[in-house]
């Protein structure tokens, strides 16, 4: 993803990211409806992949109702390349995967989605072109179309509901990809304005809250008093507190506070 | 997902899967389209989520265009339970996600899909029952929606590319709920009727080949003769070679061996 050339049209419209030449080639083999081309190519979009080869589209090619059905991805329509065979569509790759839900009497590797995307990255940072073959939306490839491919791919999914439309199993293929090299923590706390509040300034509202707690005497339990301010310490120490979030505390004891000092 | 429950209509359709009670429940908030409550009903059963909520759908419910949106996942449907308020969806449930392609002003935790699959299934193991919100088509959740999740789910995809549908975005989700207890390996050989070759089916084979060689005077010259062995012994190695595989090899081998004997 480092060469630097972005997926720009001939026309110039929206960059919608960086192409990698080794990067995976999307290959559809004999697709139906143009649409299907088209939403395809909002899948990769969305994963990052940017090279489409079609092998003989039933209705031909171009066909406007792709670029309908591609909300925006058309760089990657305008750049699709046509080939009448599947010899002809990988005779430059070196390394050929199939998506195949159900292979029957092929001896051949077959992956999942999440391991062949790892030997896809491992093949594009050799520099090794690599395609991926995805069948006609009905029939699925034939096994002559399985016969040109190093390895197989199968999603875990359902086994009782594994029907995808040709759009979803290029998602998850892309999905996949980009997940590679995409260094996002499982989790993370979104804090935008502020920032994670320190041990001080959490000390500091416990503080606050005991010494007004003290006050009204909800403390007065001198054998309970460590433990109830031990569960309230945990409680407010859970997860993680923003410092604009103990403002906000500190507002609402003081104001709880002030109410009743009033009323009293 | 071990209860023991299967996914039947009232009019004892296809199974398609077992169901757990504390799987999580995919809620949709005020879609517009019924035909994508159908393709979200699909994307459901391909990861194994049944559970389905439809909070306040523009159009009302049912809607046949759903059903024949489902490619079969009409179980799902039929089953689904619809709710005025997002409140009253997730009343009695414990822990909500909310997905989201961009929070903004807001302090939450932000998941991955993957980060947030393996939270929900450590929930389902508890006995908590969760819930995902998944927001209208254009819009997405508000503000006050994504209030009431303890944590927002951001699917890592390409940044400059992020549109995802409806179904699409609740079939990753699916599918990374599918694969927390997937014990798929990431590579495995498809052998079908045969067997992989033991070492000593392949130095069977190997013998007959050098006898072969030998006999032609390939491997004449006594220097090169190690290397020669060994690059071919390598070579029949890289990958796993089947039983069957080796006695077309030696097929093949006699077949060549016989005509070349038959020339001289």
């Amino acid at each position: 993803m480092a060469e630097g050339v972005t997926m720009t049209g001939r026309d110039g419209g929206a960059n919608i990211g960086p192409i990698g030449d080794f990067d995976p080639v999307v290959i559809l083999v004999r697709p139906q409806l143009a649409e299907n081309i088209g939403t395809t190519a909002r899948a990769m979009a969305n994963g990052g992949l940017f090279h489409l080869r079609i092998v003989a589209p039933r209705d031909g090619w171009p066909q406007e109702r792709a670029w309908y059905a591609s909300s925006g991805a058309d760089r990657i329509l305008d750049a699709a390349q046509v080939f009448e065979t599947v010899d002809d569509a990988v005779a430059d790759l070196h390394r050929i995967f199939a998506t195949c839900p159900r292979p029957r009497h092929v001896i051949k590797p077959v992956m999942t989605a999440r391991g062949a995307a790892a030997e896809l990255r491992v093949a594009s940072n050799r520099g090794l072109r690599t395609g991926i073959l995805f069948g006609p939306e009905r029939a699925g490839l034939d096994n002559e179309d399985m016969a040109r491919a190093d390895t197989l791919v199968r999603y875990p999914l359902n086994p009782k509901f594994m029907s995808l439309n040709l759009a979803q199993a290029v998602l998850i293929m892309a999905y996949e990809w980009f997940l590679t090299e995409d260094m996002t923590p499982p989790r993370e706390l979104m804090t935008n304005e502020t920032h994670v509040a320190t041990k001080g300034e959490m000390d500091n509202f416990m503080s606050h809250l005991i010494r007004d707690l003290d006050e009204t005497n909800f403390l007065r339990n001198e054998q309970k008093r460590p433990g109830m301010v031990r569960n309230l310490r945990h409680f407010f120490t859970r997860g993680e507190v923003t410092e604009q979030e103990l403002r906000t505390l500190h507002g609402v004891v003081s104001e709880l506070s002030n109410a009743r000092r009033n009323r009293s």
